[in-house]
């Protein structure tokens, strides 16, 4: 009995991926079928088949410049090893599996695997190994038979991988580089220890839920006695036309400013770390994570204009108070007949703008997340008490230094954003997220060898 | 200042939903833009231009016999309300947004609203009412410029609307339906209070998980006073060829075997309420919600042949133990050469079969669901304590009667089914979800004026 599951292999991802791209590849048009149904998902708009799958190799690692998929799943690691060894291996073993994943395979490779050939949903015959029934899994295969939605999975480094409590526990503290700061408390900050802070980090973003999901928990379980979760945070993003942002759950259009990721310059600018950081960081960013809560009900108890003059915009088109297109410029000299700034003087839009600090910019890439209702007391008048929404932004920005990025832009906007009425910053991280690898490497590898 | 988004009117979704329509029925093929992508999305497979809207109006309520969307948001309220009036005003204001959401317009209409002509996205020119930025916002505008993402809501009666406490509090104790349960305690259920009962119950269903919390949120808008809020839950299912069923978090294909919802006989044989129910509920449905809490970590140390055992399913293929295909029947008579019974008598196939229920079956309907990680302790050996996956199903079951569908089902799975070792039910509801309604009726309308 214990070995039938020997002879009921399924379709691996890969294999189901395959006979989708090999339609695809001869120009065969949109077939019937599931090969149809992902080609012509809105997800994967403006691209050929063999983009359903996100490179996990390159200069700089995927998920960070990479158009931003419909789904994160958030995790960070608390090390428990005391072995620098251990950690090596755990990277290692995390970016193998990551490529795997990234490219619809099962997590780790198959030990003592079969070579079977079974017909897949989509016809034809394919030979793939398959886990035997006796050894313990190497894959949850809750993603089995579906294909990889543009997987990315996204590595960080926090502090206590340098040090912890002053500790240097795997010979790493003279490493650390200065951009990888203590994040200063600004005012506001309510981060509870629940969903704060973090050895390591993981940003999973696909197309599909599940495979995000499944892509932290294989990390997880390959981590074990390693590394164990910390805090995790799954988002979503509304479906909405290329290129256009999407509105966040304030019913505003966010992310309309940003840089651009298919511009080098810009990017080289504000995102990827260059020669001034230490050569591991070389192509890489600093990304600073906060899960922002919204009083939700306080807010829709706003009127629509009043949420412009805090947000900076007009709701419903997204463009700057006093202009008419979303993509029309934020003119932060506008002022009104009577001589008054039409964008508010403490707006969100102004208070972030590049202008108003002095040329910043940084890659927002965050995801609307939705816990349920749990109790909470607001913060500011009328200062309810009672179950309300958990649910907000996990905001995720990346950074050439947060100390030129994040931390300047938000050491203004925590002190004088109209905003910080309805938004509560209540966890968060920061990670130094190295340089990409090249198969054969893994990531941070060059920071553990060296 | 504060005018200003009289004048700043963007595309109303349905104006946006008209367009794309238009562009459809005139078989225009597969354009370029938004309308493209929309219509191509794999769910909304099969599906003409028309039917991107769920109807809400029928015999019927929406959400039931719907094939299944991608994303629940799932919430129960609690009535806070004396009178039978106000549950009457709130049901009606309900059925109205809702048909109003499922059509992908604004929750409620807008009450000072300018007619305005504005170039949406997809070109062409269309007419619309917006509201005024001076009034409260009559939808809170997360959903604007989206398509309506075949958005159902459906709506159940909690035991608490007919009585609480043992107080007639509406006078509508003696019209509660004997089907209408108190839900017996299950060996085994651990039912915390913050996800357990409420008086009311809506399920918002739709491929877009921003479509379906917008949905509960204008809902909650709209009952402020009369009803808060008691408990909700979001799950998601993952994106898997047509008319397959999808792996939930243990790996397994869910739902091969279900009520056929194109099968008129079979869903009044087991899931619609016909003359033997109260009036008000004939074309209804009984809701049974459970959430389960799956202990991942735990489940994912067992090899996969044991798996198979608990479940009484291959893994990979889906198929009975001892079969080839997912499609092969359930031969619970089937033996070994040692004649010990190849579905083992306590898996989960087997005890939820109908043969080993006198015939019965429920329409399950569930979704998976995560919500991170938090402190538990595993009620089997090793018992380990510590931060695990909150995470596992958002059971949703509908049935003709609870007696002879899920409790009559669930006495037995309590009691036997070796995946009890794995799975702990954490909280849940039982709803009698009224029939259908016509224009100018509402939902439950028969119930609260009879």
């Amino acid at each position: 009995m214990m070995n039938d599951e020997d002879k009921q292999a399924g379709p691996s991802r890969r294999a189901f991926f395959k006979s989708t791209a090999t339609l695809a590849a001869a120009g065969a048009g949109l077939a019937t079928g599931h090969a149809r149904d992902v080609l012509a998902d809105p997800a994967m708009r403006g691209m050929q088949a063999g983009n359903l799958v996100e490179p996990f190799w390159g200069m700089h690692q995927a998920g960070i410049g990479t158009p931003q998929q419909r789904h994160v799943y958030f995790a960070t690691f608390e090390l428990t090893t005391a072995e620098r060894g251990d950690v090596a291996a755990l990277l290692k073993a995390w970016t193998l599996a990551a490529d795997r994943m990234s490219r619809g395979e099962t997590a780790e490779p198959m030990k003592t695997g079969l070579r079977t050939a079974i017909a897949p949903a989509g016809g034809g015959t394919h030979a793939y190994a398959m886990p035997s029934a006796s050894e313990q899994a190497a894959d949850t295969a809750e993603t089995m038979g579906m294909l990889p939605y543009r997987l990315t999975v996204t590595f960080g480094f926090g502090p206590g991988l340098f040090s912890q409590g002053g500790h240097d526990r795997y010979g790493l503290a003279a490493k650390r580089p200065q951009a990888l700061v203590v994040m200063p408390h600004f005012p506001g900050d309510q981060l509870v220890e629940a969903h704060t802070g973090g050895d390591l980090c993981v940003q999973a973003c696909a197309d599909d839920p599940q495979v995000a999901f499944h892509a932290v928990r294989q990390l997880a379980r390959i981590a074990a006695g390693v590394a164990k979760i910390r805090w995790t945070q799954a988002g979503f993003l509304p479906q909405v036309p290329a290129g256009q942002p999407a509105r966040n759950l304030m019913g505003f259009k966010d992310g309309i400013i940003n840089p651009a990721t298919d511009d080098p310059r810009q990017m080289n600018q504000f995102v990827w770390v260059g020669t001034e950081g230490p050569e591991w960081m070389q192509g890489g960013s600093y990304l600073v994570a906060r899960r922002i809560r919204i009083a939700l009900a306080h807010w829709d108890q706003m009127n629509v204009a009043f949420q412009g003059q805090v947000v900076g915009r007009h709701k419903y088109s997204g463009a700057p108070l006093g202009q008419k297109h979303e993509s029309d410029p934020l003119d932060l000299k506008a002022t009104d007949k009577d001589g008054n700034p039409i964008i508010p003087e403490n707006s969100h839009a102004r208070l972030c703008a590049a202008a108003s600090n002095g040329g910043a910019m940084i890659l927002r890439r965050g995801y609307s997340y939705n816990d349920g209702v749990n109790l909470t007391a607001e913060r500011w008048p009328p200062w309810r008490e009672g179950l309300e929404y958990d649910a907000g932004l996990l905001f995720l920005a990346y950074q050439k230094d947060p100390r030129t990025g994040f931390i300047r832009i938000f050491d203004k906007v925590s002190r004088f954003d109209m905003m910080n009425q309805f938004v509560t910053h209540v966890g968060g991280g920061i990670f130094a997220c190295p340089g990409g690898a090249k198969p054969g490497e893994y990531i941070g590898q060059r920071l553990i060898e060296a």
